[in-house]
């Protein structure tokens, strides 16, 4: 068995428990060690945490114990659902001990020699991992992280619009209360009701987007141009994240070139074929009233991006609707579909691309 | 008993109920018919009506019968709460048959001649009455339009800020189930999802705004100019329609300014003083998370706006987001408000300002 | 102004709320002090407590600064929203030193000398209070409590049945989310689902109605036979526990005598005209599908219970469905109630049957 | 290429959709007629059907062509999905003219020689068939109908404890809006509510249960004694019916000997190696919250039943709590495990069981 062992931080929560789903009968990744708050070291998983998706955990996970926050760890490959504040430290040490730690945390995410990585859309960030290595002084530790949850879907419907020259971007999200975590938002607070506010995201919003569509220039990412307005509220939707995007694009392309370049998206080789990738990054759906987040989150296992809707906007020039499931393509996934590019890239160590190549041959 | 007997066409509906509702012990107006469908006619109330709102029909009202549409009226007031396409002939043969005829269907919105009547916002618009009289030849009878609910909240919420200069306005909805009536919306569509659709709403929402914002010039209204966009979705709330707004505003005024123009907004004499009246038309919610549906619909008994986290947008200049109830001051509440106001500048026949002065003072 | 000054323990809670909201304009009590944690005292009532309610707590009460648990109190009358472990000691502290304190937490309960009480039920158990204050060496001082939420329509509905003669009583219930208080239930358990299981209730279900409908012998309550099973539910509805109930009753009844028997029950005398009390404290729907949460719990504003489907059970006999608003009748309504109960059998010391005369002709 | 071609008869509706979806890459069936409404007929499916499950319809189904009601079927097989009316002529037709009809329908469940066949408990039942076709002069043909989807979680929990001697049983079911079809329940009457009421199902629940146990003779089915009580609510779910019962068990087994029953319970051969199948048809869960429907529903592919919260009850001596996916195990799904069980069975014509065979192999 070659599978590399991977840890969780933060595994008893929301995100954290979608890693362990995404990671059962993984290929390449197996699931060695969990770690939870003070609170639940030294606890069967069973009992340290309460599992809020659909089932039960994994029976081989739900007997691992728990380790805390600062146990140290072998696992060589590290997945982060911590939040921001115990992030911040703990995943530096971790990478500065020679982990590689593929993070959910909004902690790291702007940090200049820290990829925020979306393989379809970034891959060839990851060289910034080489700079980061440099500049800390690290060996085989790196830090890499994933987006916003809501930044996602918005990431990856303006990829293949960048051609077109976009220059104004207005956003209004409709978020799934799973984004919040658990307990996260209280049920008298959002049944027969809508929150139009979401704590930081609208930040988020306005900058991931100009670092992540940015060129490596071999040394740092420059930025993206493009002047950005978001506003987020919280819906009574359990996964899934909508976002109402209006764009302005120079070049002024017909609906159908849009269209055209959504469905014929499939990011840079070898994305495409990683374990985690959907078949299809993007789907545009023709219905008038799609897509919509029960119908549509699970779109290519929870990977990929349905957009509908696209028509004129008298203000900035076209208006959409994009849609991708938060806990899966907007968070657990995202990250494990990172680390899988790190894997064929040769970032994990011992663990190559020739381990890889054994491990899917079955050899 | 002075007081006005009232017709109400579409009275099994939704809106039709919240009609019966709000005109339970009104001071001026009695509802004395009850008009459904032919299926419908004929039937006592209780039969006919599957009353979807809280609690039970007005007992008087229970064993009303109910006539049949084309049945002639007796009732110099009508309420309409007709679908488009019934309304659009029957309406304007009650009122060339000299009703005054108060409607919450789109039909006649859009027609040069009838006034799309919001008092605290256009009162003045009510002398396109006298024109459309003339041109049709009418005596006593009249059609007055109320806006769409989704409408409504915005342009209350514009007219304080007319001041500034209005010049582009983006619009995002979030639409209460109870806006596409009964039965309306399934519940397999809208449970843990959105629909990022609502039919003809955003057509609506980007002219409506122009026509009631308009200038009346003594025979015609002169559209106010602005750039719309509006996308319209539907979400799991019962009542109360939320909008996200931006808007560029030519003078820049400060967030401080725009607040106290809001919240010392009133609407012209003698609105403040009608019945269904709200104290305080708008309200700003200082509050991060604010308005909500569930928690701000019921302000000002329903027929008050709510708003709240305005702040700069990069784009348009400001944003911030807007609540009002639809089924209240969206629809039944907003017609109701506009017979009052037709009662007291005597555009209702025999019902004089004077027959109101000795309802009003109990003589 | 001879109104009486009222403490609200746990104010800033879920029922808290609901307290503050029922009293505000009171026409005998007078909010004039609240208690929160450690955490809230010494702040503004606005700042302390994330208002849950609909709309934003009475301006008076929003600026009053909260006191401490542990603080003292000036206010002869208490109502407590505590938790039960807080309001084991400190109820019975304040009754101790002279404060008559109308509680609805759980804590106290099933004491023998505390009066479980439901004024339309057994008024006269408030006699009870006298044997309390005899036994403890209390003077002015009172503990008196009202029962679980979900107990309150089961108990409400079942005392004009025990003419016929109940022995056996199943219980489902279907119980509002705001019964489990703020945060309470999250919203990832709740939407799209059913939790089979309330934490407590079910025994208090079983155990409640047998104190409750049992009789005063002027020195202890004679508890009645019943045999209950309750089997308890969480469901997402805001507002009104619903419960499903087969009982057996020995002498047969026809189902219009039990109908009858609901519907013309009033309580005794003076309750029905205190002024919280409904004026019909029961109504039987007879629509196929009613009562419904949503619909039906404001009744009589929340304090009136309402009834359907009463139907042959094939077990038990008969079976029927049950409910009324958990956080109005089944909590602060109730506490309130009880206290104006006090307040006219001469309990709540200074404040005599004589000042509620006075207040009530405005002399 | 072996495999039997079906038609799917109200292959527009929710159930018909769920067919579809189950029936895709069915390694033994192979969907080749649409049959739907005269409204629909002639369309493609894509054009006539609103999909309402989540995504969109298999390619190759969304672009055949809809058959009418009355038009002449080829295949051997038909799933019929059909509302009772419809049902109660065609299927009857169909099975007269050669056809073997499972069916979802509720039009002759109770008719003496039509088997209410749910595999794990009633497998024998099949040879009802032979009875069918002697008494009804068919040869090829015949009519094998499914529960009600609320029934089958019951009789499934039951059948393990009628070792035990089952006596009475009581039922309070907590039932998925999908279970009323498309558009079914309007959004305006469950959200933020329950209906206490499900039309018909009260009286199938206290019915089925005893044909479904019963003994085959050879000749008839011999009920299964029981006195049943039964509560039908509707709450705001998508899929997945929850039963809470209370059941008499004349050896008063315990806890521990129950458990065992249910959790060892596999069904008779072949049953358990049908490829629908659950492998597990019966899970207990420990935890005292559980099952839950939006967490358990998918359990088995949704062929299985979750069952939890099993303790004494007062009056009846046990009671637990049951769920099952409505729409698959409660519908499309087990009318295609009672196919796959006609065909090893031999029933299904030249599709023999050694055509299985064949293709279970591959040769």
């Amino acid at each position: 068995m070659d599978k590399l062992k991977v840890a969780i931080l933060g595994a008893t929560g929301a995100v954290g428990q979608r890693f362990i789903q995404l990671l059962d009968n993984h290929p390449w990744f197996e699931v060695a060690e969990l770690v939870g708050s003070e609170r639940s070291a030294g606890k069967p998983y069973i009992e340290a945490a309460n599992w809020v998706l659909d089932g039960t955990p994994p029976t081989k996970i739900a007997h691992m114990t728990v380790k805390g926050l600062h146990d140290s760890l072998e696992s060589p490959l590290v997945f982060s659902a911590l939040p921001k504040e115990p992030a911040l430290l703990r995943e530096v040490e971790l990478a500065s001990a020679g982990h590689v730690v593929c993070t959910n945390a909004s902690a790291h995410r702007m940090a200049e020699d820290v990829p925020l990585l979306l393989p379809e859309i970034n891959a060839d960030h990851i060289g910034l991992i080489d700079v980061q290595r440099r500049k800390r002084g690290w060996t085989s530790g790196a830090l890499v992280a994933n987006s916003n949850c809501t930044t996602m879907p918005v990431v990856m419907t303006l990829k293949p619009l960048m051609q077109f020259g976009i220059t104004r971007l207005m956003m209004v999200s409709q978020q799934a209360i799973s984004g919040a975590g658990y307990p996260g938002v209280a049920s008298l607070d959002i049944l027969d009701n809508i929150i139009p506010y979401v704590s930081g995201d609208e930040g988020k919003m306005e900058t991931e987007p100009n670092k992540m569509l940015g060129k490596f220039n071999g040394d740092r990412i420059e930025a993206f141009e493009v002047i950005s307005s978001a506003t987020c509220t919280r819906v009574p939707v359990i996964d899934g994240h909508l976002v109402n995007i209006s764009v302005s694009l120079a070049q002024q392309p017909t609906i159908d070139d849009i269209i055209q370049a959504w469905e014929s998206f499939r990011g840079p080789a070898p994305v495409p074929s990683l374990p985690s990738a959907p078949q299809k990054p993007l789907q545009y759906l023709p219905q008038i009233d799609r897509p919509q987040p029960r119908r549509d989150r699970m779109f290519g296992n929870g990977m990929a991006t349905s957009i509908g809707r696209l028509r004129q906007c008298p203000i900035l020039g076209y208006k959409f609707v994009t849609l991708s499931h938060n806990t899966i393509r907007g968070a657990a996934g995202c990250s494990i579909l990172n680390a899988e590019l790190l894997a064929v890239s040769g970032y994990l160590g011992e663990f190559t691309p020739a381990t890889v190549d054994r491990l899917q041959t079955g050899d």
